[in-house]
């Protein structure tokens, strides 16, 4: 029978109830729980030892070895699992960002922005939870995929799963008619991670909308643009933006004779030519959908077609059978006034491929919608991406676990291909929510577009490794060190104040007596771009030496300028630019 | 008997089954449905004509008369609730931070990051909700405020209650030694919101630590310099931070002859000295705490000593019963120590008030404590706040509740009193959660500060209201205008793209043909410092009018300056600065 050690019973278990906090008071915990973990290796030795001599004698030694094998075992659990029964880690599908990937999710964000402000955007932003009310019922089959809160006897929320419908839910709210707002903020789905293709359960999202009564196209066509400059201005590499509209597809169903009922579900098959074939996609319509195969040929006539520039517009506009459907009719004016816009005011349309075939899921759209899909680029050589493994998390990092997956654990062979931001237009959302909810309003049309900023970061951060270059975790501009036994804390101090007050970044060893390779060390480290050394014989003379790190030097080349102390800050600050 | 409207039956309610997006397709949802509160209207007029005429013919109008008023609660339930039983509203105790809201959050934190850089900081980012034995227990009597996540089926989780717990999570997690970190984020605490005092259940933490083992008090000198620093250059008005440390606390407590078990409950008495009188906090030692009054009295000897500069220090220094405690000596040579760096060092002791009143709640303190605490400032008066009340929700806004209390709802009249950061040294922390977690680790001692944005904001709103200036929501710097019957929209947009090329921030109405009184309005409205107007004419002459907005003008002064279109840019980027 197992032997539980009697030491096991006093637990370090942190109890969830309230008063529990004797954990935290080390001097208050019985001695022999503290020392639980080192009891248990204790009397696996002894019993070790005991096997041994029993097995010497020749005399049985079953009941000992029954009893050491239950505590290795419980021991391995505790390893994984700790005496109070958790472990350390982030909740499945979330990450920390450390501190290089924090700095590179910020200058992707602030690009962003400027971006967004260039062209009037309104920053706003919600509580990551919503009545959950609200959120259900807006995303179809994605349903179950919300985070509820638990019912603590208050409001039912959840925690949002886009940042659409908080946007339409704060227009409906405030009675807001036209507006231009962007959004960058995490939202949470409980999918089943595929940390490896950098699908989580948090992640941010980026959306810019234009929600208001405006003529036809102008801010479809702004949206647009938008989306190209920032997909260019984050600099991701080779894209297509694929356009289509859901009065053609409808009018596209309708004249195939698609029942009304099955829409949804034969659009959500037409989406997935992107990665099946036709054979694969009709078989889905009549076997799994039950479409009627000549309906399903009818409908194969049309979503094949694809291209830039305007022959696939001409080629619909020329159907005469198409455009005896009105919402195909209204469709195809649409896409030609956009086209114009495109092209002759704002010069993109080169950027544009019309895709019959892109029918995406979201029920709410009822114009443009659109996918920017990214080229592949190539993995990184495996050598280089090992070397290039930094130190993500400061002193420990997490073995990558094959050549091309990377510390957040996402593998980077996959990273390039597929879309990287999607959109359109939602002309009744704003006023289903204002209705539903019982205040009759106008309709509020909004456009808009989502940037998946998760993947744009995977892409430069794979861009980055492959140039091997470790990333800044910090910015820091000047590394004050000190030379000589006295160690001139005071002094460093006394500088490092100056610095600051002038906006330099400026950081010291918190050591009264640092050792001088160590200080080098760390301005190495955090890749410094200047030291200021402090010693005795200079600052009796008033004078500080600045060197610059990282640049090539010749043998015996200069050893930093001396600057004298009054002075020190406008040297830096011209050096610095 | 209530008799429902027949209508009533066919609900708008949108259920949470994943299935149900009939709402989102109005084409496929019943007429009489969607007619339903138009069809109740109707109904109640019907009924109120006919009750007129029967009571024109001295009939019964009884039974119409008991519909009608069914119709009427039902109508009023349905305006308050919606037919679909929700009201658009955000979760109690959260708010949407509005365009003017959010970027002045956006420049507080823009400052905040600034500053800790300056110094060396790194930035992360954590999950918004991590494993609910994590966060439990480590709250004390706060426990009970931490929201859960319902279990679906997975880890149990819960959304992080501070940042200071997370960073522990993500030190022990990873190894991490050493680091200075700092992170801005949403902290989630089921309160009881006091949304006039600006306490919500959702608000944003910003947190600066640094992590590791270093000379004693130098980190901690470096974290009080900081949170001068950056209170400075919030321009929050005067404060002062009020400091303290637990080893004195306990040494005092010791001398006293507190009992162990009721440390904390003594401290937290302790704590109230800021709000309460010494004898209301003696009352509720030994009255509702039971401590010996004789106890509560040698306490009482000390927790009264504040002030800034050395006095109460000597004045410790002095007291040779307290320096026969061992911690509470300790805890006055940190002091001195601390001092020293303060004044010499960083020139900065004369914001300290060295106060024997501070304990602060959390039980995981183990150095220095401290709290830094504005002065009031007075209140707007009524008129003006009034008078400045901004459109907020753009075209909607919430009736100010009273004449100090802001569209937050937050009454100003308190907002500049009280505690606006606060932080402390807790050296064992991250080993505790290590070991509870099973493995084994060193200290890691920090030291850290959690400014209260929130606080700050409330602060700069409420100054920017009494100025009476209407905040800007957005940045953009140049409107084009159109004159004349063509509307010149494509000229617009190409006009908008060379300004948009050069990262000049420009917008123009989206439409074909506006009009010039409402272009101007909104140029105005938005604050837009420059417009750029085409014209027919002078398009001819490849020239656009520049005119600079809100300032002050002679009678017939300028109307404004001619710039050639291949110039404008360079022109504007002049104007811009």
């Amino acid at each position: 029978m197992l032997k539980r050690s009697p030491l096991r019973a006093i637990s370090l278990r942190i109890p969830a109830a309230p008063t529990a906090t004797l954990s935290l008071r080390p001097h208050l915990i019985p001695r022999s729980s503290l020392s639980t973990m080192a009891s248990v290796d204790e009397r696996i030795k002894e019993l070790q030892d005991k096997i041994k001599a029993l097995k010497v004698a020749k005399q049985d030694a079953s009941k000992e070895v029954e009893e050491m094998k239950a505590l290795k075992a419980q021991q391995s659990k505790d390893k994984k699992d700790g005496p109070a029964g958790f472990q350390l880690k982030v909740p499945k599908g979330t990450i920390d960002h450390k501190p290089a990937a924090a700095l590179l999710r910020k200058k992707i964000f602030a690009t962003l922005e400027g971006i967004f402000a260039k062209h009037g955007g309104e920053v706003i932003d919600t509580p990551v939870f919503e009545l959950k009310e609200i959120l259900a019922g807006k995303y179809g089959e994605d349903s179950k995929l919300i985070y509820d809160l638990q019912d603590q006897g208050g409001e039912l929320c959840s925690l949002r799963y886009d940042l659409t419908v908080p946007f339409a839910r704060y227009l409906a709210m405030n009675g807001v008619t036209s507006m231009k707002r962007y959004h960058i903020a995490k939202v949470y789905r409980r999918d089943q991670p595929v940390m490896s293709k950098g699908r989580m359960r948090e992640f941010y999202q980026c959306d810019f909308d234009i929600a208001g009564t405006y003529d036809p196209m102008v801010p479809d066509a702004e949206i647009l643009y938008i989306l190209i400059e920032a997909l260019t201005a984050l600099d991701v590499g080779e894209f297509t933006i694929k356009l289509n509209h859901r009065k053609i597809l409808d009018g596209i169903f309708e004249l195939a004779g698609v029942p009304a009922d099955k829409t949804r579900a034969i659009s959500s098959a037409v989406d997935k030519l992107d990665k099946l074939p036709w054979a694969d996609v009709k078989k889905e319509m009549t076997v799994e959908k039950g479409l009627d195969e000549a309906v399903a040929d009818r409908i194969g006539q049309y979503v094949g077609l694809k291209g830039k520039g305007r022959e696939v517009l001409a080629t619909l506009q020329a159907d005469e059978k198409l455009n005896t459907i009105a919402s195909a009719k209204e469709g195809l004016a649409d896409i030609a006034l956009l086209f114009d816009y495109l092209e002759h005011a704002f010069g993109v349309l080169d950027k544009i491929s019309f895709d019959m075939s892109l029918a995406r899921g979201l029920d709410y759209y009822t114009g443009i919608i659109y996918e920017a899909i990214v080229e592949g680029s190539a993995p990184p050589a495996p050598a280089a991406a090992d070397a290039a493994a930094p130190a993500a998390a400061g002193k420990g990092k997490k073995a990558a676990k094959s050549a091309t997956v990377n510390e957040d654990g996402v593998d980077e062979s996959t990273v390039g291909v597929g879309s990287i931001a999607a959109g359109g237009r939602y002309d009744n959302l704003v006023n289903m929510f204002a209705e539903a909810a019982g205040s009759k309003r106008d309709k509020v049309p909004c456009v808009g577009v989502s940037i998946g900023v998760e993947r744009v970061y995977a892409i430069l951060e794979q861009r980055r490794r492959a140039e091997a270059a470790k990333p800044r975790e910090k910015e820091t501009d000047v590394f004050i060190l000190s030379l000589g036994k006295e160690g001139l804390l005071p002094e460093r101090m006394k500088l490092a104040r100056k610095l600051w007050e002038a906006g330099i970044k400026a950081e010291y060893q918190y050591k009264a007596k640092p050792k001088a390779e160590r200080q080098w060390a760390q301005a190495a480290d955090d890749q410094v771009r200047f030291v200021a050394i402090l010693a005795p014989a200079e600052l009796e003379k008033g004078v500080v030496r600045i060197k610059e790190q990282g640049i090539e030097r010749a043998a015996g080349a200069d050893n930093g300028e001396e600057v004298s102390l009054d002075n020190v800050v406008e040297y830096l600050k011209a050096r610095l630019g």
